[in-house]
């Protein structure tokens, strides 16, 4: 049991779990990647104070080892289901639950359910995770729709239950990717079916598949916690950065513009200590 | 003529200095000090993401010398009076007046007229520039309560023109002071008078005196700009850091708490970027 859960591993998300730190919290921070995907890909930073004309990709480093002296619990995980029970905060990750009396959304840039059919077809043969949910299609042939490279260790795990994985990058690079997978090319247009998911048609081509795994930077907030309140793609959220639900806080550039370091790092810090607050009223 | 006028030389200051810098803004910063008292007095600062276990000196440092590359134009001065005029912003300062489209506010934790019949006496005996009023009581004895080291330079010039000078340091140190004034212990009570100020009184004893000059890390928000529309002592801000008057932005311990500087630094960035909009609706 943490006393705080922070989703999301940009400048919000370390900036809360130091400050959590600082005031002797249990802190675990879950996070996909080592380092948010904007953050590293920024070839110069100028404008976040005390550290000048520096690459992303160090600052980043900067960010996590600050964390890590601090004896964050840094988890390598991804949440894809948050839910409320016993006066405490469970989440579902693709490798571990974990239970906590707060929680921090810095998850980053609102990520929306853009496909036409995707939000009609979750659990329908829509999938966020294909550890979690791959063995639904064994068999049967499927598609994967990337925008990160991490998708590609999860589209190799479907190629040994599935007949057919086709895999849709959205990203450019090399792949990393099981021989018989195959790289299909174009955008994602729609995911069609009734009842189930029955094809997904690109810019280019229509295959029929059974399931369609999607990986992104985030999963839809609205998806992440159903009752959350938005402003439009953000999160609705006070000066003190709560939102509607006591005990979720946000921060960062899920919570509005500007999508800027200082920004997300000066919320990371006041979610932290509002999160603090609640413990103490709370007992925590 | 400024782009942006930022008043207080504390992270959100500088952040914002930056933050206006990079979008090719002139921006001035005025500040008395250097860098800010609360921020060098800081044994060690711990939680502001990237800088690990470094001294509040030695990143009040690195936060100048970041400005002073971005070409900020540092002015060790004070703000006095501001006031909308022409559809610009015009600044009194001890030492230069300045002019600028927009005003950035950062004058850290908010300072209030606290001694009993100082708001009552200013203009009347209650100073808070020594160098402006000095004249004005020539001949005469005076008081000088002073929270900041800065206040004896100001009790040296006032030494040359009045007939006695009272020094009531409210802060610990050697004193760099002119002999002929005379450093007096205790807590400031009440300032009394009528029509003028006609005493000092302190924990310890009472002075006659006809004038009272003040020094605090901030002049009085309220003081500083009438109209100014406040929320207890702090200055009222939307998300985006806007107060009440257009053209005017905040940031920093001066809207609120928690009194930190990632939430400064945070704020001085979104105030910067609010600012720059603003020139831009305005053909700035």
């Amino acid at each position: 049991m943490y006393d705080i859960l922070i989703i999301g591993g940009g400048p919000a998300g370390y900036s809360a779990a130091i400050n959590g730190r600082r005031r002797n919290k249990e802190v675990a921070l879950v996070s996909k990647e080592q380092m948010s995907n904007r953050l590293r890909q920024a070839h110069q930073v100028d404008n976040y104070l005390g550290l000048a004309e520096i690459s992303g990709a160090e600052m980043g480093k900067k960010f996590r080892l600050h964390a890590v002296r601090e004896g964050v619990e840094i988890k390598e995980d991804e949440v894809l289901n948050l839910w409320q029970e016993d006066q405490s905060f469970h989440g579902l990750g693709k490798n571990e639950q974990y239970e906590a009396k707060t929680v921090i959304l810095a998850t980053g840039v609102p990520q929306k359910a853009t496909i036409e059919g995707e939000a009609e077809l979750v659990g329908r043969g829509v999938s966020y995770c294909a550890t979690c949910d791959g063995m639904f299609f064994r068999g049967q042939k499927v598609a994967f729709i990337s925008q990160l490279p991490e998708g590609e260790k999860e589209a190799n795990f479907l190629a040994d239950l599935c007949e057919k994985v086709f895999y849709l990058p959205q990203y450019k690079g090399e792949f990393d990717l099981d021989p018989r997978i195959e790289v299909i090319s174009g955008k994602p247009k729609k995911i069609s079916g009734t009842e189930r998911v029955s094809a997904l048609v690109t810019s280019e081509q229509e295959y029929e598949v059974g399931g369609v795994f999607i990986e992104r930077a985030g999963i839809p907030l609205d998806r992440l916690f159903p009752g959350l309140e938005m402003e439009g793609d953000s999160i609705k959220t006070t000066r003190r950065m709560a939102t509607n639900v006591p005990g979720i806080f946000a921060a960062g550039d899920c919570t509005g513009r500007p999508w800027q370091i200082s920004k997300a790092t000066g919320e990371g810090q006041i979610a932290a200590l509002s999160a603090v607050d609640f413990l103490a009223v709370n007992k925590g």
